[in-house]
């Protein structure tokens, strides 16, 4: 984080005609992306969203209202641009592309999807590993590169989103390994399960935890054996945003997971972070609170996909806007306090 | 309210691709526009701002951090696009006009600037009734044609805001005498007043409820004896977008006082309201309350000029866009739960 281009920032935000302070949050996103991307003026446009897809092996426990071949329609969705994502990607003229990251069966060819397959969708891992280490270092590094392609493209903020049938599981039983925490903690509702449904869900966290928990403590053992390759991807473009320098807007449950695995991969990589909103998901105000994040939106959304750090991506267009485009008080002749 | 278009909206909702409610408040955001402007396919664009600016006598007696001046050279600011309210609806692409209600000295010829001049600023009511009833007469007649401007001009949404110096005490003294509340609960910093002046603020409040108090129960005698120009016209504009059938997107402190005003005057006027975000200033959370309103932001703004409603406003545009623009799961091919 660049101090220099943070204090003149924060200089140049004394100077517009408003009372000190009194755009509020927005002055401090103006100020962190200032620091962030090393300069006085900061912008977020050209924003970048890729939406990471991947088929969980758990799914065949029953653990979702849909059913598996969900994944792979959303993500034709995505192409066709008739999904959330697509939508607000297109209203606020930002890029999209979609990451097959390994969707159970591969996908005819679809214009914006990307392949970088490590699989046919993870293994369920109330039976074993849910990926293997080759599977995890694909997945990583198809984060990575989404990040790389954001970055050569001149996008100025990185959006990550996924999608995934039995990817709240995946990421409930993530996060209970790596914050310690008991399954009734974290696990809910997710797509829009019934109270059987949860409780389903929650007793599959819970065995997936006493095959698993002694060695998911860290993060590589946690997605190794846990993950889900779309989880690992985003962990992957979090810790390559930190590297590039460029700042990440993160959205729900399943990428603030994927975000706290980075964090507790390197140290810091949160700094670069913004959050986009809190998800009606119960847990993601568990993970949030081990991030110390304070979300900007909370409109009770639980999408994912990216749509919750989409619908706020205008407020940080709308803090680079003020910040650059208001009148000083000298500019435009106004006393001051 | 339009029943019929309500319903349809909720149940195209329903056929979206996405778990039902996943939105959150951004589906019921689109239902209530649905509703406001009898259309299955609600829209707010092109939106339309008018800010009415105004002086107070009671500025004389040090109620606020800032000289009386400022009210002018603020709406020159807002005419040369470089107040906060300029930059946020040129971003978004709304109009902004300023409305003149009676700043204190006439202003020169101004870009955008329409006079519908009610004075030469309000008295000070710490000596008497700030208005006549012919200049309530005339601000509120103010408000209500720049609401009629917008709805000619084939705006779908409508959004007020202020400037005034001194009229956080105005709406303070305004909001006690008709929830019947002491000044305590309602005065606050307003631009950034500190401690003393907080407290001179609170005694001015308390100074004009005992002179006026027993005459300010409705807002007719409200806004008579304790108003500003600004907030009376105000209060005609929401009553106007009601009638029309416009909906309002409501501000901070200050344009929710003067909602207040008008939901006291005609019940039921603030149905045709959506609530833009909470003010830092403490006494909206109070009128909030009393309203009902849960609104949309909470970023610690307190500016003024419509600028927290603006800073909503894409949250509606991307409620109006999902709406209007995602795929069914007929069209998407995708399969239900």
């Amino acid at each position: 984080l660049n101090a220099a281009a943070e204090y003149a920032a924060r200089e140049r935000q004394r100077q517009l005609t408003k009372p000190p302070g009194s755009l509020g949050r927005l002055e401090d996103l103006a100020v962190r992306l200032a620091a962030m991307q090393g300069s006085e003026r900061p912008c977020v446009d050209p924003a970048w969203i890729s939406v990471f897809a991947a088929d969980h092996g758990v799914a065949a426990s029953g653990v979702s209202a849909y059913p598996q071949e969900v994944t792979a329609q959303m993500v034709a969705n995505f192409a066709h641009g008739g999904a959330a994502i697509s939508v607000l990607a297109r209203l606020w003229g930002a890029s999209l592309e979609v990451v097959d990251v390994g969707v159970a069966r591969p996908l005819p060819g679809l214009p914006s999807v990307v392949a970088a397959r490590a699989g046919e969708g993870t293994a369920n891992f109330l039976a074993g590993a849910a990926m293997t280490e080759a599977q995890l270092a694909l997945a990583m590094a198809a984060g990575r590169e989404a990040a790389e392609r954001a970055w050569r493209a001149g996008s100025r903020l990185f959006i990550g989103g996924e999608m995934g049938i039995g990817n709240t599981t995946s990421a409930s039983v993530l996060a209970c390994a790596l914050l310690k925490l008991d399954a009734a903690v974290l696990v809910g509702p997710g797509t829009g399960l019934d109270q059987a449904g949860v409780a389903r869900k929650r007793e599959a966290v819970e065995r997936a935890l006493r095959l698993h928990g002694e060695d998911a403590g860290q993060p590589h053992g946690a997605l190794l054996r846990l993950g889900g390759f779309e989880i690992a991807a985003l962990c992957g473009a979090y810790l390559r945003c930190a590297q590039l320098g460029l700042p990440a807007l993160v959205d729900g449950f399943i990428a603030s997971v994927a975000l706290l695995c980075a964090e507790r991969w390197v140290e810091g990589v949160s700094a670069w972070c913004l959050f986009g909103h809190r998800s009606k998901e119960p847990g993601h105000a568990v993970v949030l609170a081990a991030l110390g994040a304070d979300p900007l939106l909370d409109l009770g959304m639980r999408l994912g996909e990216g749509s919750g750090a989409a619908a706020a991506l205008p407020l940080l267009q709308a803090a680079c806007a003020l910040h650059n485009g208001m009148a000083t008080f000298a500019e435009a002749g106004v006393a001051e306090a």
